[in-house]
């Protein structure tokens, strides 16, 4: 049995997420069924992150074991011969046995896109939130910059876990032309806590809620009183730091 | 009655191309479909270049006469709010009564996109051609120029016309990145002229067929001597220049 490591590209919008469920498209279910037409049976593939609906991955990991004796450069033809377009294979290696590609993932790094002008090209539709309404950036970026804590990020979250503590080391926002992007890396993240991030930078972009308010939000801990999700499609997993 | 001229953008992967046709969804039903919400009545409209099915603008620019009261910008901004995101309108303005989008235009410039990297980013995968084969790009290149001429085009369309002579302007290769551009400009195009103008270059840079071939290919005028048409997702209309 070799352990191997893909990186993975693909365009968010015809999946219903990463994670496999029945009679639904997803790319764990697209890339397992194509490692079933290579291997001729099904590996269990994990992926580093479990990203939703809509959401886009520049550079997903996921690892695997098999038993081929296939070359990693000949593995990622072999994917991407059989893979739709839109999902592919930028390239494979050979792991240690022990390689997990969610637990072995010291941090993942994402990024939020949201399109200033007031025309939405329509190339970009799917990829970016269109926001060509006023914003206060200096007061989201200071808002962005209090969320660099390790912290209970509860209010960020649908979900109550037991250990909904996250630590995140970078969280800013930038301007890149038409666009403002958001990043932010993390050694892990709660359900919909990038979406949730991005929401309240909204409403503090808004005027509708100070930067300060963050600080409340992690002291109350509720969801209930942090703001709207932002929408998936603006939502982009930039990479998995090993 | 006011004549307006529109600038629009569209990724034609969901459209049946430009031209209104029953039961299909077309880029000027789309708009005429809007301009219809509008203005409550449905205005010819007129487009410089009907693109085919898949093919994409950049700006393509369209006309029609109305008796509404909007400003340009209202106007953009109403049918931007009614048309669907793959189809935006970029710019309105007032022309004179004598404007026709097609018969006015001096010159249009289409550009063709192929993507060499041996991976296709799933994000690309509409809107260019991938060919990640060997290619003699300075063959292409002077192919290329071998088409900058006011000549007999039927070679390259599947159309035979009484008029088939266009005047190509500029007609070049360059690299941009990860990709290949050939741009072309002439004062009207023949239907499939471009993409089989990039059919041939893709057979000279493959080593099929010599540079000097192009000058043959127009003496004998014979569409069945060229070579095969490529696809429509690597094509887009860049400008139309008035």
């Amino acid at each position: 049995m070799a352990t191997f490591k893909l990186v993975l590209s693909y365009d968010g919008t015809g999946f219903s997420g990463w994670q496999r469920q029945p009679k639904k498209r997803t790319v764990q279910g697209v890339v397992e069924e194509a490692l079933v037409r290579i291997t001729g049976h099904r590996p269990a593939l994990i992926g580093a992150g479990r990203t939703d609906a809509g959401v886009h991955a520049l550079a997903q990991t996921a690892g695997f074991q098999a038993d081929i004796r296939l070359k990693p450069a000949e593995l990622v033809k072999a994917l991407n011969a059989v893979l739709p377009p839109d999902a592919r294979v930028l390239s494979a290696q050979t792991a240690p046995p022990d390689f997990n590609a969610r637990r072995s993932a010291r941090s993942k790094i994402y990024r939020y896109r949201i399109y200033r002008r007031p025309v939405l090209p329509p190339f970009l539709s799917r990829y970016v939130l269109h926001w060509p309404y006023p914003l206060d950036t200096e007061a989201m970026a200071r808002a962005a910059r209090l969320f660099i804590r390790e912290d209970d990020f509860s209010a960020f979250s649908s979900n109550r876990l037991l250990s909904p503590v996250r630590k995140v080391i970078r969280s800013e926002l930038r301007r890149r032309g038409p666009e403002l992007h958001y990043t932010v890396e993390a050694d892990g993240f709660l359900r919909f806590m990038v979406r949730a991030m991005v929401g309240t930078l909204l409403e503090v972009g808004r005027g509708r809620i100070s930067p300060d308010k963050v600080e409340e939000l992690f002291r109350k801990k509720q969801r209930t009183l942090a703001s709207p999700t932002a929408p998936a499609r603006g939502l982009w997993l930039v990479r998995v730091v090993y």
